[in-house]
């Protein structure tokens, strides 16, 4: 066979879509989305457009939030379908939430990719941890008010033995504290700050939706997180803001 | 004067233009530029192709990092000319590396141009935090491995009367440390880190002019991060990631 008859070498890119409005994916992973044959996505990815992209050239669309998943997890699914159809050929493209490496699992399916001699390309994307909050008024840093901020996933409660999170240290790391996937561990997670301890007047910014024309905002304190939360029935996704940038006035109400 | 003859508001749109290549601000930013009449850049902000955008629509580019100060501060300056060209009816992009709010003082020209009445729309951007990393090879979290990741402004040592960082508690955290604007006082954050303590082992990847076809990556640990950004003369702009994220090896040569 010669090189010409080689079959193409698949492809795939890795893409963050950001925190959900559409055209907040970048320039890169948009054209990565043209480019690509087949797109894996699921209910985290900005997907409101995405039939009127395949209007324009035919491509398969795997909604991978909906596989059966039998014997395998999910995550093992995906990455071989990853895989699969890279092999076949085609140039694939993985769109994720955010960012691809932040709590996206992105690099499980990077290595697995490489494992498999696959190219696999990473687009960063827009953060669901900063421009959620941006969009709702509230900036993770302020110049002479805070220095550091802290992303962290609210998926465990505090003092879970899987949990990787100091929660005690990071009260008193003294930067902005962002919690994603933290709705059902609000309480749990507002005790523990507040036992470290770290002021129950602490300014807190809810974000529910953000980037999409359903974003719900509710502003608190950390001593009145949980039952804000609870009163206004506040649904994944969602994203709350502990720190002195959420009481920030220029974009409050 | 009817309404019809009322000076057009201008508008201000406060851009995140990425980590440094052209194609990884959004799609929202994008459109901005090409919208805007004057656009604000400075060093920071992917400027590489503003030239070609100005070729096909007519443009004011302002560089804000060679203005002539006097007796203001820089900051001061951009904040006025942001309001001046907006109260003359025109369409005005301030563009900013990474994302506005992430230590790029994007917040005080929000809400200096709400102080003056000038509408401020902030257009979220792909933080060099997350994907300069990425980028890299290196992802801020991993399953398993880390639920959080702490980013933190490194131009202030540790200990530092203005400083807002608690680097023992951060070293506790349990999380990755990712430091922007810490390229000199790389030393004494290092030995902050190791005093609080975190081990000298702890696996560590400095990146330069991340994104940028210039990218230069470092890995080695936090013993020798010091010695390492010494030996090879790293400069800013500089990330440098502490954690065992850094030393996942799929990407390593």
């Amino acid at each position: 066979m010669s090189a010409a008859q080689q079959p193409n070498p698949g492809h795939v890119y890795l893409v963050g879509g950001g925190p959900g409005a559409w055209d907040l994916i970048t320039v890169r992973g948009m054209k990565a989305l043209e480019r690509a044959e087949v797109i894996l996505t699921d209910h985290l990815g900005p997907t409101g457009e995405l039939d009127q992209l395949c209007d324009t050239t035919h491509k398969e669309i795997i909604d991978v939030a909906k596989l059966p998943y039998e014997r395998q997890t999910a995550q093992e699914k995906i990455n071989e379908l990853l895989v699969e159809h890279a092999q076949a050929g085609k140039v694939v493209a993985r769109l994720k939430g955010g960012d691809p490496y932040v709590f996206g699992r992105g690099f499980e399916e990077y290595e697995y990719c490489l494992r498999h001699s696959i190219d696999c390309e990473v687009i960063p994307g827009v953060t669901s941890a900063v421009s959620v909050p941006a969009l709702a008024g509230v900036p993770v840093t302020q110049r002479g008010l805070v220095h550091s901020f802290h992303v962290v996933s609210g998926h465990l409660p505090p003092g879970h033995p899987r949990s990787e999170v100091d929660w005690q240290a990071l009260a008193r790391s003294g930067g902005t504290i962002v919690v994603i996937m933290g709705v059902r561990q609000a309480p749990a997670i507002a005790q523990a700050l507040i036992d470290a301890p770290l002021a129950p007047t602490t300014p807190c910014a809810i974000v529910q939706e953000g980037s999409t024309s359903q974003q719900r905002v509710f502003r608190c304190d950390l001593g009145t997180l949980a039952e804000t939360m609870e009163r206004y029935e506040v649904r994944s996704p969602a994203t709350y803001v502990i720190g002195e940038v959420a009481g920030l006035s220029a974009n409050q109400p």
